[in-house]
């Protein structure tokens, strides 16, 4: 199998997305972008585990940050987000046209039997 | 931080999703259930590596099966996608939400300063 550019995006989103920590992070900034200490106060965690989990979200393309003097201001990259989201609404949009089709062909058996 | 069982769900659940493999079994799926072997042939990779991926997608909750005879049939669940699907969608919305707002904002700035 062919590892495509996209394919290799979307094993790092997907992972980064298995944790609670990471998609609390990402809910709150699909608020609007936050500074390091912001986004850490909620979690229970010292704060290098903390970082860590930002790194992981930033590897994985959903974060980007910039430092201005010594504070940090992460916010989301959207694009990715999008894709995902693309990804499995194709999957579920291939799987119910499955079932439209499977309900009319049982209507069709229906009728043909009366 | 309480760990609900709605996160452990997609915990798994976008774990399952982060191998090119595991997501080309579920767009395979999505256009209807397939056996075991018809799922593997594609992959170019020893049967009980494959059916390690298949038991990841069954434990993340996006794949149920049932044997007849000696034939296991695989069937996607729809449920799981819908719910990621569900979650990716409140993040975009919100985010966009918050882009519409800055741009009414700069747009009432805008004839403020005219």
């Amino acid at each position: 199998m062919i590892l495509s550019h996209m394919d290799n995006h979307l094993n790092r989103f997907f992972a980064a997305l298995s944790d609670p920590t990471r998609r609390a992070v990402i809910e709150r900034l699909a608020e609007g972008p936050a500074t390091v200490s912001d986004l850490a106060r909620p979690h229970d965690m010292a704060l290098p585990s903390f970082l860590k989990h930002l790194r992981v979200l930033e590897e994985g393309g959903l974060i980007a940050s910039e430092k201005k003097g010594r504070v940090r201001t992460v916010h989301i990259e959207a694009a990715p987000l999008a894709e995902a989201e693309d990804w499995l609404n194709r999957q579920r949009r291939t799987w119910e046209g499955r079932l439209d089709r499977l309900d009319a062909l049982a209507r069709r058996l229906d009728r043909g039997g009366d």
